[in-house]
Formats: structure tokens, C-alpha cells, sequence
């Protein structure tokens, strides 16, 4: 009988764990073939725990036994996941992995071991968590040429906006109740500054695009300054403030990824995405547009991903051509974010304005004067990172202060 | 090399072969393998499109080519559609189709075929057009136990139920609309009686429990009788008024599936899918909840599913265990409607609030007073079929007409 190996027995890897046991009937009908679990790598004891006698502490016992066929990785991190993985796909064992620090920081040399070793390395749990992307995007999406996707992917910053706009929570009160709750870590720097989701938007753009992208190559910028008065501005204004993981195709055939809070119009399904839950939309010249909405983290909605893999892998014998991108050595397809164009939210230190105006042309039918010296309005048009930089030192020469600026979304 | 066929040259057809042209070199690429346009068949001539020497009239010519491994199945309809598929199964031919109604009229039989003959019978884009759902419920959510679905499966009448929500139009001159637009069909039965989101909800409920639904088993009931009144005062309410088709399983271990326009509370991302769109709400034990977003229908997008099912199938060697259901001889496993229960949004011909207390118990603070002589109010409890049945004749027998009533859509 084939046996399922997992990689890891912290919150994900028991869930996986338990949520195989728990539907094993279900599951074995859906392979088509028998399977049961056959080990669970991890250092640490739990002698409590029902499957205590399928615990071991030597990757070599899964690498040595011909029956298992499949692996799940839920340890985390790069070392020893990386060489751990590895070792199972030069045995020709597929894996399947949560870890989207692997995906982004060692994908391009996984899957091309994988695809040596005919079998797969499989990533649907490192985006999203719990909502179907990956697959998706590589199968159901296959006849696309994709022109731009935009997610929210990191669950405990969209919490914490979520608070400020709908209950006046300011940052600090927002993050302190993440924490509470157990939405964010201790040190919350990997959500708040967007390297989270950076790594997120990394796997879809290698996926989406066919090139390994590094969260290296990536604008990153997080939610830390985000004011609860411009989340509060936003919404009367019909926008929400996300953070949002975005790539889009450029017409000289480069691609732009980024991550940033933006303002979301309310009309766009993205602004209503609200707590933990994650959600992408998906552009492409055959389907126009498509969005993607789930649970982004969790024990068993990550597991759930993960299992779905090891399903697919179960009933295939051969390694899948469309999951897979290219190890690339230079970052030519990226193009610089100094060409990132977008209309902008603004909130200025001044209500003159005849020197708004001076500065953006007519600022007409979208300003909104606040009561306390302070002027907000919505550009007319796009403006790139030059022509945003210029109107930035434009004003301080006349001595307007920008307060707030958020890119908008485009619909 | 290997060849495609598509089976009519109608919108759907004509779009599969176009996005193939078009997006060829990157299909290739994402399968692995040099493919081709080898025939496309239909009675009609069309000597002036660019894949003319493509055409021929005889199915046989495509049976009997070898090199033909993979079929798309775009004419609608049961006959021949049903034969021709059959045959190309028989053949070992695997086949993508865009007809909910073959497969919600015979899905079961041709899965069957296709398992014999080790190929595969595709369907992804006969539930909601673009949107990827086919796939990811059997694949990436496969360790899931289902409890509920429930989807916007109809874009003609969520467009009509949009105008008459956003725009205050009556449901005759929505309708008019739509079909000036093309949305609705000359004689819209099919749409606005429930008839198409009925054979969606079939093909989902099969899939996801794993026994032909068939649509006669299915309570349907369609949105003729929606009133401009209910779609104002439920949006006052925040509510929309959607056509929702939708599965439960019910602790009985029975599945309940049904169509009919609902009442789906503001804070339901199902009640924000406007225009044609298209979106399914999926519940499972381990993903919680997740929903999927889309176009519905229209020449691409639909053709992109079914090029995503042909490129699938392009990588495959063998059938797959997970996509199929069984053909069972009765509904046992069909929970009968009597048993259907949820909160109701009523609007009754008094405003004599002592009478609807006695009948609902305290309607309290869910009532709403409208100032010609009617009232309006959500129900504080469920009710299921005979409830509301008796419900609805003590109110008469006191005088009292039922001018409305919409189940609420459980969130």
C-alpha cells in the first residue's frame, strides 16, 4: 500500500495529519487506490497524540521505504527544508509544501528536480492558504495569457486594516488585537512590512509568467504608516485601504510586480474582502477576469491544500509540464518600479488650492476639503514614481506638506 | 503530432478555436508537446474564416484519425452531441464539453464510458463559464467533506435582478434588455425560469457528493415573480435579491439541492457578484469557506475553460478517479423540499402587527412598516415547507395575503 509521509508535525503538518485520518475514506475514493499515513517527521515527542507510533526523527527512514510515495513539507523555513525536499524528489517522491519562503527563495531549482526525477513538487498551500491558485492558474487557466493579478495575501495585515475601517481601531490597537487573537506573531514583521505577501506574489508571478521572480526584485512597502484618518477619508470616498500583492504585463513585454496599501473602490469584489480571508483576481485575455476567495491561513484550511496535492499526485505517474517556470540569472523581464503608474489618493497640509492645482492641473470635481487645513483629493490622471516625485517637491517648495498617498487600485 | 477536434463552430466552438491560435505557442509550452487544430465539425460552411480547410461534416473522418487524442464537445444540445461524445470515448478519445445539459441529462453515462476506455470526459466549462470550479472541487479540495454549495450560476438572470436592484427597473424591462443585449435568448424560459442554474447546481451536487443529481429531482423555482418592490425594500434591508442555486447536506446524510431567488444579506459576497457574473460559494470542513468569481458565459471565457480541460488532458495518460459520480437507479439520497428550512423575508397585505405575532410568535424588532397599508419583516426563526405552508393559511383565514416571501440565504 502506498504511505504518505509528512514533513513537520507543527500546526499545519498535525493538521494534515488529521484531516487525512478524519476523510480517509473519502480520500481513498477520490485516489481511486488504497493509501494510509506512514510517518510524521519531527524532533520533538508527542506521546500524547494518537498517531505517536508513526513518529520518527531520521529523514532516511521516509528517503528508504519505496512505499511512500508522496511527502508533505510543513516545517518552514529554508534549512533543512530545502535539502529535506530535495533528498525526496531525487527519490522520486513528490512533495508537497506550505512553505512559501522554500517556493519563492528555491522554487526554480525544486521543480526542476522534480521534473529530472519525474515526479512533483507541488506549492497550492504556499498562496492563499486554504483558495485553489495555483492549479487553477496552471490548468484551468492554461489557455490564458495573463495580463495582471492582484491579491490580498496576507491575512493579519488585511485584519488590522479591516479594524481601523470598520471600527475605528488605530494601527498599534489593531496589531495589539492580531497578536491577541494569535492572527500575528510576536515579532509581526514579515506580515506588517509585506514580506509575506511579497513572497505570495513572487510564486504567482513565476507561475503566471514563466520566470523565477526573487522577493529580492520586488517593491515592497508595508501597512505601518497607514493612518486610521485615511482609512476613515477612503471610505466616504468609496475605497478601502488594502494591502495589496500585484503584477502586472507591461506592453514592452516586462513585468511589474509590486506589493503596497492601495485604495480599492468599493465597486472592485477586492475591497470587500474582509478579516483573515485572502482573495485574488486573475486577468487573462481569455477570461477576462476571475476572482479567487478563501481562507488564507489556518490549520486545516492549509492542510486542505496540502492534501489536495497529495491527492493529485496519487493518482498521477508522471511529472506535470505547465507547473513549472524558468531559472533565470537576470532580472531583464522585471521592469524597474520607477515605471509603476497609477491615479493617487492625497491628502495635502494645505486648502489652497490654487497651488493643488498649480501642481496637478485641475483637481476639480475630486477634492474634498477636511476642516482642519487639509486638503484631500483623487488625481485625474496616472502619474508614474518621476512625475509623483516631482509634484511631491513641487509642493514643498511652496510649502505643502504631503500628508497621505495611496495609489489606486486600477478596476 | 497530436490533434485537436472541435465538435460545431458555433460562439463557443469558434472562440476554442480562435484562443487556441491565438495563445498557441504558450499552450504548447504549458503542455509540453507540439499539438494542432486537426478538424472542426460542423454542417454549416464557413469559407471565409481563416481554419476553413479545418471543416468537415463526418464525425468518422475525426474517429478515425489516431492522431486525434483529444476532443471538444461544443454544439449543445443532447442529440447528437450525446452519440458523438460517446463515440469519441469509445474510441479512447478524451472529451471537453461546454453542455451542462449533456452532462447534468448524462453525465453519469458518459463518466462510465470514459473510465472504460481509460480517457477522460471534461466539463469545466458547463458550470460558470470561466470560472474554475469542475476542477477545483474534485482536485484542490479533495480532502474535504462537502456540507453546502451555493452559487449565482445564471448570469441572464442576475443581469436582469442587477437592473432591477441597481437601476430600478421592472423585471419586464430588465428582460427586454437583456435580450437587446444579447444576454437573454428570444424565448428566455431556460434562464428565467431556473432551468439552466438547475442543471449547474445537478453537476456540482453530483460532483461534490458523488451520485447523479438529476434536474428533476431538483426544486426549482425562477424569478418571473420577482417584484421591483421586494428588490427596493430588501436593499433598504441589506439585502439583494439573487437567484441562488444550492446544495446542503443535511445531518440525515441526504443532500438537498434547490433553486430559487433568496434573500443574501449584504455582508455575503454573493450578494456584490453583479452584471453577468457568475460566483460559487463553496463550505467544506477543512477550507471552511472559499468562493470562486467569474464570467459566466461569452465566447472566450467559455472557451477557455474548456482549452484549460483539452491542455489537461494533453499531460494526461490515463483517466482520472477523482472526477466522476455514480449512476444510481433512485433519489434516495435527495432529501425531499417539504424538508427545506430558513428565516423568511415577508411582505404581508396588513399592517395589523397583533395578527403577524400570532402567527410568527414576536416579529419584534425585524419589522419594517411600509406606508401603504402592507408590512414588511424578516422572520426571527426558520421555517421549513409545512411551516410556512400553515403560517401562510393562518394569515389568511384572518384576512391577511401574503404579497412576498424570499428565504434567506444562510451565511
Amino acid at each position: 500500500m502506498e504511505k504518505l509521509a509528512v514533513l513537520g508535525c507543527g500546526v499545519v503538518g498535525s493538521g494534515v495529519v488529521e484531516l487525512f485520518e478524519k476523510n480517509k475514506a473519502l480520500i481513498q475514493k477520490r485516489c481511486g487506490k488504497k493509501v494510509e499515513m506512514g510517518y510524521i517527521l519531527d524532533l520533538r515527542d508527542f506521546p500524547d497524540r494518537p498517531y505517536a507510533d508513526k513518529l520518527v526523527k531520521d529523514i532516511q527512514v521516509i528517503l528508504n521505504d519505496p512505499d511512500v510515495t508522496v511527502v508533505a513539507e510543513c516545517m518552514g523555513g529554508i534549512d533543512p527544508a530545502f535539502d529535506f525536499v530535495k533528498s525526496c524528489l531525487e527519490a522520486g517522491k513528490s512533495v508537497a509544501t506550505s512553505n512559501k519562503e522554500l517556493v519563492a527563495a528555491r522554487g526554480d531549482i525544486l521543480l526542476k528536480k522534480a521534473k529530472e526525477h519525474n515526479c512533483n513538487f507541488f506549492f497550492e498551500a504556499s498562496v492563499g492558504g486554504a483558495i485553489p491558485i495555483i492549479r487553477p492558474l496552471h490548468k484551468c487557466l492554461a489557455a490564458n495569457e495573463f495580463s495582471a493579478i492582484a491579491g490580498i495575501l496576507n491575512g493579519t495585515t488585511n485584519f488590522i486594516l479591516n479594524k481601523m475601517i470598520k471600527e475605528n481601531m488605530d494601527f498599534a490597537a489593531a496589531l495589539a488585537l492580531a497578536q491577541e487573537k494569535g492572527y500575528a506573531d510576536k515579532d509581526p514583521t514579515a506580515d506588517v512590512e509585506g514580506f509575506d505577501a511579497c513572497r505570495k506574489i513572487c510564486i504567482l508571478s513565476s507561475l503566471a509568467f514563466g520566470k523565477h521572480v526573487y522577493p529580492e526584485s520586488v517593491y515592497t512597502k508595508g501597512i505601518r504608516d497607514v493612518e486610521l484618518r485615511d482609512t476613515k477619508i477612503c471610505g466616504l470616498l468609496g475605497y478601502a485601504i488594502k494591502l495589496i500583492a500585484r503584477v502586472q504585463k507591461l506592453e514592452n513585454g516586462k513585468i511589474l510586480p509590486a506589493v503596497m496599501p492601495m485604495a480599492v473602490e468599493e465597486d472592485n469584489l477586492l475591497s470587500q474582502v474582509n478579516g483573515v480571508y485572502n482573495a485574488v483576481m486573475v486577468r487573462g485575455d481569455g477570461i477576462g477576469k476571475a476572482m479567487f476567495y478563501g481562507r488564507g491561513a489556518g490549520k486545516f484550511p492549509t492542510a486542505s491544500a496540502v492534501l489536495g496535492d497529495m491527492i493529485e499526485e496519487l493518482q498521477l505517474d508522471h511529472t506535470i509540464p505547465s507547473q513549472t517556470w524558468e531559472n533565470v540569472h537576470d532580472n531583464d523581464f522585471i521592469e524597474n518600479f520607477a515605471s509603476f503608474s497609477a491615479k493617487y489618493y492625497f491628502r495635502t497640509s494645505s486648502t489652497d488650492i490654487a497651488v493643488l492645482n498649480e501642481v496637478f492641473g485641475q483637481i476639480g470635481e475630486q477634492i474634498i476639503c477636511t476642516d482642519d487645513g487639509e486638503t484631500v483629493f483623487l488625481t485625474e490622471n496616472p502619474l508614474n514614481e518621476r512625475e509623483l516625485d516631482a509634484a511631491v517637491k513641487a509642493l514643498a517648495q511652496k510649502g505643502v506638506q504631503v500628508l497621505a498617498q495611496y495609489p489606486i487600485l486600477e478596476s
